[in-house]
């Protein structure tokens, strides 16, 4: 079961446009975003959710015969259901026929579809990708005949980057590309392809990196190919076959309903492959959607921990087990201190979570226009969003697990399911690795510290506001204050090791999961300014906002100390790695 | 691939003797330990280990027809070679035919089982659990009978704790035991008993938690009994199968390859069992010998630690992918500074994890003797054993799946399975908030503080001993201080709370993690000196106790910087429950 938290979206949105109003300028109206929201919550949790745990127990998207792979029961008529709906052309541009939302209220939606069934969902989210990387880079003819049928849900669309031997290494890529007239032969292989093949739309589309034959070595030598698996008529209608072929599909962890291809390209000669854009500016394109795929991994982390709250409470109220410190005999365990602390937490981290996942959306719609300093920004938290929410997912699906007991173990429950779904969410899109060395070098060290120490700047302006009339938020003001000097030591360490990269980069991690946590508690910091106002409104919904203030104390609690210990990793992780002879570990 | 890291053992154990000898008084001499080591490490790489992946691959010990249970294959002939090499006699007493072998050595071949194949080695565990509790506390008649075919390893044992109402609170038990002559007739449904039922061994013989009918409600009523599966004859041969079925196998996250059975007790109008001790004296006898049976999970903890850890040094040495930052072009992973902090964290919290183990099984040793004093601190560091060695090998095994990047997540790698495997070990035998309840009530607030006061003072003895001619043990020193002092704040107000029991449980959980964490750090500090005298000797291992010197600095600068957060997480996390409504959470 899913209910969409549609209340608590509303108030996160409301809080942003409170506290930051010029960065929601493009959001639509509030009768617009309600129904918009309403709407999403009913297929979300009526369609979507009911086929999320009998996909994974029938085995999943693992039916896979003569090439073709057959979808869970559901899926089909499910994604056929989001076309219907108009939902698959909810972030496409107009003038191919989507309804282009602002990022901030599709990013809810997107909440909501990953939360009910993120194997379903990945379709969807990696079609969005792939509309938006043509959107930016494709030529006007390769938009008019691509997009209208992704946008509509006809034909879906995958990213094909990694090779075995290219994973984060993109610059390793051997799959060839020999031009021919007006297109290029295709060859190679392709791995951990999402959905690369299936059975819920008419035509796939791949996007393919490759080099050309005089392409230069490394990163500088990458094209990027639309590759279809149906060919395409100038009339849009289908022709044959290409040159494609799934030979085998993974059996993973997790996200089992999903179909995660090898793709073979060229066993006939070589499949038919539009350049898009210039010749070797392939990654220049992929990095040109990095913050928005990365962006919306972070939001499959908020969907995952979100998720696993919601079966915690409804399990925690109903099981019956011992009697909670000062309750009634056959009061239910959520009312044990240790299973409140845990949902607790999840319910703190999903809010904070939830908050910098919309304040990041709200800035990537803000630098579409342009603005220098707010690209810089959004620049500086994608890494963050991306990094801290999916590790955060794995310990609050893991909480879920711990909360079900023996239950949680077996699989029939579907708490197992989530902790397993959640594990690929640091992996895939850039490892948390990946991730803090592009916070660390790109976005700390080149520019000498100058975005860490304005949004520094930013949250100690926050909490100077910050009254102490309410306990709650002046605690967490309080807490969020050494929280800062930890931070602002951390940054003057990093930043004297501008030339001992090996001691930066062994601190990335902590750096940035330090991060995520100091901002988290800053959303919350600023949520809870917000309730506060709220709750002098004379039709306020008051427990619902004291709530809200409780995750901030929960937060400041569970949550919040933990920077100050990261701060402290920062500066001996490098020296400590350095003791250690791996020569020794592996004689 | 598994390798027993008897060096690693050889040292932890000399090292225990070297600051600890009194607590070693009963391990065999030098040479018997080595070849004890030596051997058990051939059985568990060449034997057990291969086992392992292939079982979890082919679904595990779940092909169950017709109540019979086939375990996966080479599952009955590895517990053959157990027997025949001696194995299951190990921790027996010598009085029925065991070799009565001290806990800390017997507890490396332990370790050697549970990391080379933890689901195979359950039965092991179990059967010793049973053989412990019917030598504490069955008649001589029913020692004589049943203890020598299962440490001899023809039978095996089982425990029946839990019902489907009843996991953590056995108070809610109802399982009958009807008395009729000299035995009595069981009925009712006991589910979660691993090898319930299995084709490894001639016999199973249950332990089976039960209530007379006139038993007074609750723990006080609660009665134990011996059913085999096969009834035993007189003179120890079997005679008919008794009125207990399995009845279904569960479907796990993990540990696929041991059979989880839905025992049926009586449907035929009762099957026979036999009362060990008195009646109503059931949790008495199975809380005697809890402190081995948490002992041995926390053990499990520590063992897919390293079993994670060989793997993952094993991916990372061979996987190139990037130029690692200071190496040349085709390094492997392992050089690239994230990767080598992951291991590096993987090996120095495994050698922390290993000496506590060995520190609490020498103290169980030790008490056997009836010392009051031992005794205590065994009891009081047995739940942070069990504890924090199993939370940690959640964080271990999910670093090796990092690690391994998107081969991680699927299955063919096996480190998802250590993963999945490792799921379990904070819930079952007490989940960590049964553990965090026991270490807060029963073992500091119960004697005012006298025991975590006189453990601090024993590490400030140690750490008033370092000199500062080593700075990492000098580092550890410092920040083990530093630790101290947060502890011994944590430590007063959970004290003032002594009629705040739900703020006191609030913050249980991070008690035990922050001791685990200290007592940890405490043990890598006492391991330090012994590498220092070590390494003064002549024909020191240089290589190899430098790295154990390492091992202090990666865990002064990734682990002990928690204890402080751990600390003002207690201070706050009761209240912060407070705050939270569930009502308003479940409205």
């Amino acid at each position: 079961m899913y209910k969409a938290p549609v209340s608590d979206m509303t108030f996160a949105l409301e809080a942003l446009q409170h506290v930051a109003p010029q960065l929601m300028e493009t959001m639509p109206d509030q009768e617009m975003r309600d129904v918009i929201l309403n709407e999403a919550a009913k297929l979300a949790g009526d369609v979507l959710a009911p086929l999320n745990h009998q996909a994974d127990k029938a085995g999943g998207a693992q039916h896979f015969e003569d090439g073709s792979v057959k979808t869970p029961e559901g899926f089909a008529a499910a994604y056929q259901q989001l076309s219907d709906g108009g939902w698959t052309s909810m972030e496409g541009s107009e003038t191919y026929g989507g309804q282009a939302l602002s990022l901030a209220l599709s990013s809810c939606v997107n909440e909501m579809w990953q939360a009910s069934n993120m194997a379903f969902s990945l379709c969807h989210l990696l079609t969005q990708g792939l509309i938006s990387a043509l959107q930016h880079s494709a030529s006007e003819a390769q938009k008019n005949l691509f997009l209208p049928p992704m946008i509509e849900g006809r034909w879906t669309g995958t990213m094909n980057l990694t090779e075995p031997q290219a994973g984060t290494d993109l610059a390793a890529i051997k799959t060839k590309a020999v031009k021919q007239g007006d297109h290029y032969l295709i060859s190679g292989q392709k791995i951990y392809i999402t959905y690369g093949e299936h059975d819920m739309a008419e035509n796939i589309i791949h996007l393919v990196l490759a080099r050309t034959p005089d392409a230069p070595a490394g990163h500088k030598g990458i094209s990027v190919f639309i590759v279809p698996k149906f060919l395409v008529n100038e009339d849009g209608s289908l022709g044959e076959q290409n040159d494609v072929t799934c030979v085998s599909i993974e059996k993973k962890l997790g996200i089992k309903g999903s179909p995660t291809a090898v793709l073979q390209y060229g066993d006939k000669g070589g499949a038919i492959g539009y350049l898009v854009g210039e010749e070797n500016q392939g990654l220049a394109i992929m990095f040109g959607m990095m913050n928005h795929a990365r962006f919306n991994v972070g939001l499959q982390g908020l969907a995952m921990c979100d998720r696993a709250l919601q079966q915690a409470i409804s399990y925690a109220v109903t099981r019956v087990q011992g009697t909670p410190l000062g309750t009634d005999a056959g009061s239910p365990i959520i009312h044990h201190p240790d299973v409140t602390r845990l949902i607790g937490q999840m319910k703190a981290e999903s809010e904070a979570m939830r908050a910098l996942m919309l304040y990041g959306a709200a800035l990537l719609d803000k630098a579409e226009e342009g603005d220098a300093a707010i690209q810089q920004r959004a620049d500086f938290m994608i890494p963050i969003i991306k990094g801290w929410l999916t590790e955060q997912s794995l310990i609050m699906t893991s909480h879920n697990v711990q909360i079900h007991g023996g239950m949680g173990f077996i699989e029939e429950t579907g708490a197992a399911q989530h902790y397993r779904d959640a594990r690929i969410l640091p992996i895939y899109e850039g490892t948390t690795a990946i991730q803090s060395n592009d916070l660390v070098f790109r976005k700390t060290l080149r520019d000498d510290g100058a975005e860490i120490t304005s949004l520094l700047a930013e949250i100690r302006a926050d909490i100077a506001h910050i009254s102490a009339d309410n306990a709650i938020l002046a605690d967490l003001a309080t807490e969020l204050e050494v929280a800062c000097q930890a931070t602002e030591g951390a940054v003057a360490f990093l930043l004297s090791q501008q030339n001992q990269p090996r001691i930066a980069a062994a601190a990335g991690v902590p750096y940035l999961m330090m991060l995520g946590t100091l901002t988290g508690g800053w959303m919350l910091l600023r949520q809870g300014t917000y309730a506060v106002s709220a709750l002098a409104k004379p039709d306020a919904d008051t427990a619902f906002l004291e709530n809200k203030l409780a995750s901030l104390s929960l937060f400041t609690a569970l949550s919040l100390p933990q920077v100050a210990a990261f701060a402290k990793t920062i500066s001996k992780a490098g020296t400590a790695i350095h003791h250690l002879s791996l020569d020794q570990l592996t004689a």
